[in-house]
C-alpha cells in the first residue's frame, strides 16, 4: 500500500471513520484562480493545457497551494474520449465545447471503435503519473470521465444543447443505434478509467452531466445501465487499496435508489437534493458527495459559513459525507470566498465525527 | 353554474370520475402550428398578439380546431406582470425575453408597487372574456401566471439565465430585500389570477419555471411559500364551480410532498419524475398533470403511442391524471405527431377509468 498522509477522502468514500468531513470542489482547478488564468494565457488553448502533462499537473496543484483540499482532481476535459475517436474537439469562447465531426448517421456510429486509452489518451496517463509524483503522497488523486450518455449528447448534438433534440430523436426513434453508440462509449470509458487507475488515480468519478435531461425510464435505459456496466468492469483495487467510484448525475436526485444499486461507492448530489433526505434514502449503501449551490459562493463569507453549517447538520453525524459543491465552481467567484467555504467545512465538521 | 359540454379536465383536477384521461398541452397555441406562424407574421410582434384580445382569442382557439383538447389555455406570456410594472418587456429573436429596466438595486425594488390587474392588465382580462365567449361552453379555459420567484429571476437578471447569478446573489446576501420583491410579486400574482378567474378562467396554473434551480431549502423560502400564499388568497369558487389551481415547478420532482401541502388541487410534473412513483407519494392529496418528454414528439407516431401507453400504465387506474407534456411543446414539432399523441391518450386511457 502506498503511503498517504491524508486519506480522509478515501476513508469517507468507504464510510470509514474520519476526524472531519473531507472536502474538494468540482472544477477546483480553473478560471476563478488568477494563477490559472495567467498560465492559460501563456499556454494557449484549454486543450493545450490538457495535453501537456507538466502544465496539466501544474494546474491540478494550484488550488492545493491555496486551500487545504482533501483531494486533487486530474485537470482534463470530460470530452477527451470523443476527441480521441477523431471528432475534433475544440472550444468556442463563451459557447463551450464543439466537435468538427459530429455523429449523425448510422454510418458515423458504425465507423466508431473503442478507444485504446493507453495509446490514444497517453497524454492523460502521463499527466496522472506526473501529478501523483508531485503530490508525493500528500492527498489522493481523483481520475474521471464523462458518462456514455453525456459523451453521446455532445457527439450527436455537436455542441452544448438545451433541448437535446438530435440525440433524443436518435434515442427514441432508433434505440438500437443509440445502444450501439453507448456500448462503444461504455467500453471506452471503462478502458479509460482502468488506465487512469493503473497510472495512479486513487478514486474515479463518472460525470453524468446530462442524464437528468431524461425521463426516469430513459435514464435507466440510456444512461444508468451503461454506468453500471463501467462500475462492474473496473478494477476496484490498486496499490493495495480499494479504488472507490463516485457516480454524479446532475438533476438525478429522484433516482438515487437506482444509482445506489450500481455498485458505486458514492453518489454525487447537486444542490437541489436535501442531503439529509438523500442519506435517509440511500445512506446505508453509499457515501454522498456534495452539495452546496455553487452560486452560494457569491454570498458573504458569513452567509457561506451558515450554509455549510446547514448542510453538515442536514447530513448529520458519522462518516460517509464528502463535502463539495453541487456542480463546478464558476469563473466569477472570489478566491477568498472559497477560503471561507473550505475553512467552514474544516471548522464546523469535527463535531459530527466524535464517535 | 355555467354549462360546460366537456368538464373532464375540471373533474380530473378534483379527482372525480371521468370516462377517459383529459389532455391539453403546455404551449399548445404556438409556433409549431403553421396557422400560428401565419397570424404572427401578419400581426407583428409576440406582444402585439398578446395585447390584442381578438388575436389572442384566435391563437388560443387554433389548436382546438385541430385537436380534441379537453381545455384551452389563455394565450399570453408569463412576464406580463413585470411588464405592467414598467420594466419594458421585449423579445430578442432566438434569445427569449428581456427587460429594458431590470431590477438591480434596493431603490429599484422599493419603487415597485403591486399591480392593479383590472386596470394595468386589462388586455388580458379582455382576452379571457373574448375567449370564454368564443369557446361557448365547449371546454374550460385555463388562466395562468408565472410564479413570484420565476418572475423575479427575469426581473433581476434582465433576461433568461442559466446560472441565475444576480438573483441568487440577491437572495443569499440580502434575503430581506428579496422577500420584499417576492411579496410585491405574490400580491400582484394573486390579484392577476383573481381577475382572470372573475373574467372567466375556470382553472389557473402557476408556472414556476425556475424554482428547480434552487436548493431544497431555498425553494421553500423563496418560491414555495409565495405560491402557497397565492393559493391561500385566491377565490376558489366562481360561477358555482370550484376553480382548481395547478402548481408546476419544473425540476421540482423532489419536492412534491411540500407542494401538495400548499392547498393546490394539482401538481404539474416535468418528464423526469416517474408519474407512478409521484402518485404513490402524493396522489391521495392532489391530482397530477403530465408528463411526456416534449422531445418524444420527435419520435415516430408508433413510438409516441407506446410512450403514452407507458405513462398511462404508470399512473394506473382511477381519476386524478391530466395528460400533458412535461414542458411546453417546441416549435420544431410536426403537427401530425401531436395528432398521434392526442389520439393515443383518447384511445388508450378509457381502460383506466372503468370503475
Amino acid at each position: 500500500m502506498s503511503t498517504l498522509e491524508n486519506d480522509r477522502f478515501l476513508r469517507a468514500l468507504l464510510r470509514e471513520p474520519v476526524d472531519r468531513t473531507p472536502i474538494w470542489m468540482m472544477r477546483q482547478a480553473g478560471r476563478y484562480l488568477p494563477e490559472y488564468r495567467e498560465l492559460r494565457a501563456r499556454a494557449g488553448s484549454f486543450m493545450d493545457l490538457c495535453t501537456n502533462p507538466e502544465l496539466a499537473c501544474e494546474v491540478t496543484l494550484q488550488p492545493l497551494r491555496r486551500y487545504p483540499m482533501d483531494a486533487a482532481i486530474l485537470f482534463s476535459d470530460i470530452l477527451t474520449i470523443p476527441d480521441a475517436m477523431g471528432l475534433g474537439l475544440h472550444f468556442v469562447e463563451g459557447e463551450g465545447p464543439r466537435f468538427h465531426k459530429p455523429v449523425r448517421t448510422a454510418a458515423d456510429i458504425e465507423a466508431l471503435s473503442v478507444v485504446d486509452a493507453a495509446r490514444d489518451l497517453k497524454y492523460v496517463m502521463d499527466a496522472v503519473v506526473t501529478i501523483r509524483r508531485e503530490l508525493n503522497g500528500s492527498v489522493p488523486l481523483i481520475g474521471f470521465s464523462g458518462s456514455p450518455w453525456t459523451l453521446a449528447t455532445y457527439m450527436v448534438e455537436g455542441a452544448s444543447s438545451r433541448e437535446f433534440a438530435r440525440v433524443k430523436t436518435l434515442a427514441f426513434n432508433q434505440p438500437e443505434l443509440m445502444h450501439q453508440l453507448l456500448s462503444v462509449l461504455a467500453d471506452s470509458v471503462t478502458d479509460y478509467l482502468r488506465c487512469q487507475i493503473e497510472s495512479g488515480a486513487q478514486a474515479v468519478q463518472i460525470f453524468d452531466t446530462w442524464g437528468g435531461a431524461l425521463s426516469s425510464e430513459a435514464y435507466r435505459e440510456f444512461s444508468l445501465q451503461y454506468m453500471q456496466r463501467i462500475v462492474a468492469n473496473l478494477p476496484r483495487e490498486h496499490e493495495g487499496r480499494r479504488v472507490p467510484v463516485i457516480l454524479f448525475t446532475k438533476n438525478g436526485g429522484l433516482w438515487l435508489e437506482s444509482m445506489a444499486e450500481t455498485g458505486a461507492d458514492c453518489l454525487g448530489l447537486d444542490w437541489t437534493a436535501d442531503i439529509g433526505s438523500a442519506r435517509a434514502r440511500v445512506g446505508d449503501r453509499v457515501a454522498l458527495q456534495g452539495n452546496m449551490d455553487p452560486a452560494f459562493l457569491r454570498a458573504s463569507p458569513q452567509r457561506i459559513r451558515e450554509e455549510v453549517g446547514s448542510i453538515l447538520a442536514s447530513f448529520g453525524s458519522g462518516s460517509g459525507h464528502i463535502f463539495n459543491l453541487g456542480h463546478g465552481i464558476t469563473p466569477d467567484i472570489d478566491p477568498d470566498h472559497v477560503t471561507a467555504f473550505v475553512d467552514a467545512v474544516q471548522e464546523l465538521s469535527p463535531q459530527y465525527h466524535q464517535d
